[in-house]
């Protein structure tokens, strides 16, 4: 529920209301706008019926709150909120591009691509310590060390680091080296992990599953805000299909249904949207023109020799071309790079 | 197989080649180039092993059609095709956007919305006189009476007439009254429509099944090529996929996968591509931006009360928003309204 | 609508209000049972709304059709309807087993692969004489003459003939020599085509779309019984998805649903719902356990050289088989063989 | 790599081939038959092509295991794996049926339920302490003392308990209490859970990924026995498709499919596989017919009060009619109930 107040509450007036809301064994929430506070109250609509709400003199509207992600909505929250990864900030004017290769192989081929994406222009570095692999017989990466490499070559180049964590035993260890920790397309309906990454006080960027509806992508989101965080970036990067022709299809009719729907920042992945590499400069650019906030692309150095994706890796001067390409269109719809 | 021909064949020995490809059942080809002469030979492939062409002095050399579409290939035909509808050309330099209503309701709903697409900057106007409908109890079209308001409106305005044809029985009268003739969504593979519009001496507007792999799309164009016609615009409108908070999932992949693969022209239509007017817009900037040749829009002078598809038409005034905004972004990819 | 008239309404009561129906545009429909009579209106809902039924002195009580398909729907016609193609009757206790090649390729491949299925009990032949092909370079059929093959072998071997009518301009030369009209997977949404058919006075086999809900599969029946021809035979055969191992995903949820909803009988195809000749047999004897009336089997004298459909074609005695096993399978369930 | 030994290979010959396995960095299997010894070598094939064992003495054959699975195929281990739950043995001659509520919501309702499953014939208890929920504001289970509660009644009334484990920081209590420990579709592939599971020394239920291939559930079951855990039943619960008739497509085609290409016993969910009561019992009855191990079926005391899944829960009479429907499909295929 949405509670908005009178101009004239007054601060006692909305203590009193929260502690009835949480006696009520709601979660009470404080909105304070410029001109008015706004209340929420979430949990079972029904006991807030009881609470009357709507006939205190102090209250000036009582309105549910339709969907069924509730923090994440723009009912709640209208404006567009900004997450901030170190020194970047996703959600705001500028378009930002978050590059590097899908997985820590050693030192020098990710130093080498963050060099390459760095000059290129991107404003983050990412890149898997831990990888999912649907075989227990392919490589996994290189864990802990591949954290360590991470770290000192964001430090370097001061480049922020986004890596994926994968299980809740990793998590104060990946949190540790990362500038934002990222939930997989398999894991974002890990609840326990989701659960865990909430409560660790890190930016989170969210992939959406394989064959998760919009909806419980933003589910997802929530089970994160619920946790206490709303530095959560969301990533289209494909869903399951019949069409072979493509890894994944990219959806990005999701772009403008967030955006419309919820105020956090989307990304889009083209590299496993379309896991071809001829694709990926033609999509970046249409996710760019439908209202995205940024990319997240693959790019090893030699992507011939990669251990993990490397059909879907643009070579460095790919993505130094993709990063010319995109100024103006983002341009065109009124962002800068 | 494509037989290239040495730059000093005579023109009697590429009849002679021909001949003997023909003579063997199979199809041949002559594609004369600037430089040098260029033969297909269509069929059976271990047929055409026989005859041992590599082997001709004239000969430079054979190589197979990899792609199981042929005469759509870029492999053959290296070179953009350009589809003439009336004065508008599809496939160059001009992004070209075909706009109307789903269908000819009335002749003044007709006219108005016309009127409007064109205003705003429309090359060509799109309505259906026939509908497919799921249920025998929907509006079906006015079939024979909305062809007449159609042509009227058409040659009133200036305005080329892409509209559907569903059956061969109907394929005379549309093709009297149409520029150009659409097969939709659910006939893609109707292959007795497909051969019988191909021998119609018009351009056709062919649209992706909605469970068709791009692949499939790609064989029914096969089929009007086959047939004879060139002159053949392929159309995306979304797949049907797991997700449900649209209507389609428009698959933008399959934009820069056709135009790297084939030299036929690809629209993008962003109206059933999404089923939700808030997503148009967005979307059709997206097809502009990943290499789209043009739109195929749904607007209506007052969608509330539209007989069909009302939920994804355009207003009048949000086309012309479209309009305007799509401007910068085809520039933005190097194309001209 | 459903209005249910008292015991005691007379004939000349119910004549009058069968009239007052069609006067107000809408379609009338008679159903005498044993105890009583039942009306049906079809047509704009609100329309019959203002004919006050309910109010009328014979009628007991007026209930809305909740489905959208009306015609189909158990709602209307609560007893199971029973198709009758040649001798043999589908939808009764006896399950039946239509089989056959994929395609007519010469008159001995036809009647060897007929002699096998009676031989092993199957009680219809099916074989297509026209083909619906991917690529324009596939094997079509042998369209006329095929037709005559299948007629004369039909007629020698006793066996009812079911073959595939693609076009509306084949329609009265396939009406002539088949004993059903099957309409196959791509052309269920040709509605030109299902309102011939509908009108052709021949039983029809209807196949689900690959891409079809089973309330789309049920509406393209409707179209056939709007059309007056209620001998309509639902035929499960596999739907598209993400799944590759197979050809497509048998969905035998779609049996009961069908049997709980509608009065039609519903044939399984597990050839091309698998795609795959080793899972043919299991998903038969499931198609048995879950309630279906019957199977659509390809069978082949030799599947190794079939010009279409080899890998899913069963050789004549693993057919043989088939049906020995299916006997235990039919009568677990309360049916016979 | 398969290695087939000749009949008179020593053990001594043996233990030295697989030392010359280990010492090339590749794992080395050891499967004693009747009639001869079975090696295996998994990792790298490339390395193993430079021990040259086909020309070792005492080798008969070498062969590479063509699955991307290994020691889930048949290839390797042509025999049926018999996992055995408490007292209750799945993939053998019996069909095996696990039943019970989808959530333990309190002692009563567990019990309850429990016995009336097992009344009516059930092998086993199924019912989640820790329940994976879509929203944060869902129901998401009782936890430890869940657990709890099934353990006592599992104790008093002698039924095996199937329950599952969501995150690797439970799984150690849940494995105290619980016979087999469940994974669920959305951690299909939570590798760190399944590598965590696959070390627990417990018998493992896996449930198919709402969206994975065959082949991917395959490689998760890979990985719980490379962990060296071959106590492993596979779940078909059906897959994530366009249909929205039924909350998922029962793909059965994966029964038949994994019985042939793996020693794995798996068992169908026909409860989340329909996602609708009234088509569980159909549903089960075809399970049974193409050849699953069992099934794992949803019963609740009252589904109209039930907390998670009262719309596919069947009420214990209906269970009860489940179960004597079974008997005669399940003998027609040649089991026992």
């Amino acid at each position: 529920m949405i509670i908005v107040l009178k101009p004239e509450a007054s601060s006692e007036h909305t203590e009193r209301l929260l502690a009835s809301i949480s006696a009520a064994g709601l979660k009470p929430l404080h909105m304070p706008g410029s001109e008015r506070v706004v209340l929420g109250a979430l949990g079972d609509e029904r006991i807030l019926a009881e609470l009357h709400l709507e006939s205190d003199p102090m209250v000036e509207s009582v309105k549910p709150i339709l969907a069924p992600y509730k923090l994440v909505s723009r009912e709640l929250h209208p404006h567009d909120t900004i997450v901030r990864i170190g020194g970047m900030a996703i959600g705001g004017t500028v378009f930002q591009v978050i590059a590097g290769p899908c997985a820590v192989e050693s030192r020098d081929q990710t130093r080498n691509t963050a060099l390459a994406v760095k000059a290129a222009g991107a404003s983050a570095l990412r890149a898997g310590a831990y990888k999912p692999r649907t075989s227990p017989y392919g490589f996994a990466g290189h864990g802990p060390s591949g954290l360590t490499i991470l770290r000192e070559i964001g430090d370097e180049l001061g480049l922020p680091i986004v890596t994926e964590v994968m299980d809740t035993a990793d998590l104060e260890l990946v949190s540790l080296h990362a500038d934002a920790l990222q939930i997989g397309a398999r894991n974002m309906q890990n609840f326990s992990l989701l659960r865990a990454v909430g409560k660790a006080g890190k930016p989170v960027v969210l992939k959406r599953g394989m064959s998760a509806k919009i909806e419980e992508l933003l589910l997802a989101a929530e089970y994160l805000l619920a946790a206490g965080n709303d530095q959560v970036v969301l990533v289209e990067r494909g869903i399951r299909t019949f069409e072979t022709a493509t890894r994944n299809t990219l959806d990005l009719n999701a772009i403008p249904y967030i955006k419309q729907r919820t105020h956090l920042p989307v990304l889009v992945d083209p590299s496993h949207g379309t896991g071809v590499r001829e694709l990926v400069i033609p999509m970046a650019l249409a996710a760019a023109a439908c209202g995205a906030d940024g990319l997240l692309v693959e790019v090893h150095e030699d992507p011939a020799v990669a251990l993990s994706d490397g059909a879907q890796s643009l070579y460095p001067d790919q993505f130094a071309a993709l990063m010319a390409a995109l100024g103006s269109v983002v341009r065109a719809v009124g962002r800068q790079m």
